[in-house]
C-alpha cells in the first residue's frame, strides 16, 4: 500500500484518524448478536468478504479465535459470560482504535453485558446489529446440533432453552434473517456503513 | 484506499493473507521489554510514526491502553503480572492475525511469561526485541521518578530494584540505548522489518 496523498504527517504521537487515514475508512465495531442458529457467522463472513473486496481491513471475532486463546480460562457460569463478554469488548474497542473494521459474533444473550460494553466506546462506535430469528426458526436450522443436546438435556444452560436471551431494545441494526437472506443481510450491514461514512477516512 | 490490483479474490472465509494483501504488509509482533527507562515508549511512537508515515498500519499495546482497559481487574501479584502478559500477547496474536504490525510495550521482565506468548505464535510472527540499557543508566533516567520511590520503598516489588529483569537470551533485535539514540534504534527496527518483508505483502 503506498502513502494516500491525503496523509498529512504531523509531529508527535501517531493518532486513531492517522491509521485511519492510512486505512481509508473509520474504526467501528459491529456488535452481532443473537441466538445459535440465527446466522450470525455466516452473516459475519459474507460482511467481511465484502468489506475485503473492497480493500477494507475488517476482522472477526468470535468463539473459534477468543475462547481457545484470550478467554481460555474461563467457563460458562454467569460470572465468566460476563467476563467473557467484557474482555472481547476491550479488545473489539482496541481494533476499533486501530482503525478496524471488527466484526464481533456472539450470541451475548445479556442486555447489560451488551449495554456496559456499549457505554466504554465513542458514540459511533458500537454498531449493535440484532441477528433475529426465533427461537422455532433457529432451533430448526440447528446447525451445530446444540438445540437436539440442549433439549435432551446433555447441555445446560442453552440460550432460548434454560438460559434467556434478552433481545436488544436499541440495536442500529435489525436482520431478518426470516424474511432475508444472508447475502441480503450483510448487504443491510454495507449499506449502514457506506452511509455512516465508515467506509472513507 | 481502493482494492489493490494484487487482491485475488476466492470463495469462502477471508484469511490472514487477504488482509496482508490489503494492507501491503505482513502482520507481526514486535514484542518491546526492558527496564522501566530503557526507552521503550519513546522508540515504540517512532517505529510507529515511521511505519505510518509508510502508510502501513501500526498499533502499540501498552499499559495506557491495556491496564485500564482490558487488564483493568489485574493488579500486580506474580499471578496478575503473568496473567497480564498472557492476554496482552493474545492480543497482540490477534492482532497479528488481522495484518496489522503490533508493537508491544511492557517491561515483560520474567522470560518465561515472554517464552509462552512467543510459544503459541507462528515462526516469525513474534518478534523479541530487547530494549537495553544498564540498571544504572536506566535508574539515572527515571523519567517517571518511579525509581526513586521504589528505593525510598514507596512501591513494592520493582523491577530491577526488589524484583529481577530477566533478559532475553534470543532476542531477534537487541536495541543498544546507551550507545543509540531512539531515532536510530527506531530505523534498526524499520530495517529489520524490511530486510524480513514484513512491509510487504
Amino acid at each position: 500500500m503506498s502513502l494516500p496523498s491525503n496523509i498529512t504527517w504531523h509531529a508527535g504521537h501517531v493518532n486513531r484518524s492517522d491509521r485511519e487515514r492510512v486505512l481509508g475508512q473509520k474504526g467501528v465495531t459491529l456488535w452481532m448478536t443473537g441466538l445459535s442458529g440465527a446466522g450470525k457467522s455466516t452473516i459475519a463472513c459474507l460482511i467481511e468478504q465484502k468489506l475485503i473486496a473492497q480493500g477494507k481491513l475488517a476482522y472477526r471475532l468470535d468463539g473459534d479465535n477468543v475462547r481457545h486463546g484470550l478467554n481460555s480460562n474461563l467457563g460458562f457460569s454467569p460470572a465468566d459470560r460476563t467476563e467473557n463478554i467484557r474482555r472481547v469488548g476491550e479488545v473489539a474497542r482496541l481494533f476499533t482504535d486501530a482503525g478496524v473494521i471488527v466484526i464481533v459474533s456472539f450470541i451475548s444473550p445479556y442486555r447489560a453485558d451488551r449495554e456496559a460494553v456499549r457505554k466504554k466506546m465513542a458514540p459511533g462506535d458500537f454498531v449493535e446489529v440484532y441477528v433475529k430469528a426465533s427461537l422455532a426458526v433457529a432451533e430448526s436450522r440447528d446447525p451445530k446440533g446444540l438445540y437436539k443436546k440442549a433439549r435432551a438435556g446433555e447441555i445446560r444452560g442453552f440460550t432460548g432453552i434454560d438460559d434467556p436471551y434478552e433481545e436488544p431494545t436499541d440495536a442500529e441494526i435489525t436482520l431478518d434473517t426470516e424474511a432475508c437472506s444472508p447475502e441480503e443481510s450483510a448487504e443491510q450491514v454495507i449499506q449502514y456503513l457506506q452511509k455512516g461514512g465508515y467506509l472513507q477516512s
